[in-house]
């Protein structure tokens, strides 16, 4: 667990250049890369029936961020949730931070 | 209650121009009023000590919107909440959204 939690968190990741960036990708095909003042970031948004689900999902997601210490943005309006990964501490993406947005996938198809 | 719920989310209320917006305002002085893909919404941004204190406080959202039927985007980070209110079906601002603005503050005042 405690391996985990480094691999999602660790504050000291290098941070991924462009390239890098663009080339994992490939791992997470549904999300886009985004420039945010400055900061690569992780973006996608998620469907859901009624607003009911779309706070279900944006708790299952504050309870999986509480455990690898490590949070998005979550964007919850009726009918869906945006959740935007990247890391604060050194604006821009590190590979957690695509391991967070698989886990995202994985959480989403999962319980959807 | 069904008056109540009627003050909030109206389908059929008026939409109001900029300067009615604008002039409401003052009842709501933390808030700031924002023009998005041409539609006027209000928009306060809400601090807390952690991404958990922040959930709670969506949840709450969550409680109240489920309770008027009217439901706001509520933008979850670590430490804050951004909430924004207006009607999707008429693209702007009624005078329900104010008074759901202001029970946004009531509810974070007395529970934050």
């Amino acid at each position: 667990m405690k391996d985990q939690q480094c691999n999602f968190c660790r504050s000291d990741a290098p941070k991924l250049s462009a390239e890098q960036a663009q080339a994992e990708m490939r791992v997470i095909p549904d999300w886009v890369l985004v420039k945010d003042a400055d900061a690569l970031k992780l973006k996608r948004e998620f469907s859901f029936v009624d607003f009911a689900s779309a706070l279900a999902f944006t708790n299952r997601m504050g309870a999986f961020a509480e455990s690898i210490g490590h949070h998005p943005d979550l964007l919850t309006s009726w009918g869906k949730v945006e959740v935007v990964w990247y890391t604060h501490k050194i604006g821009g993406l590190q590979q957690g931070d695509f391991l967070s947005a698989i886990e995202t996938e994985l959480l989403y198809q999962r319980e959807k």
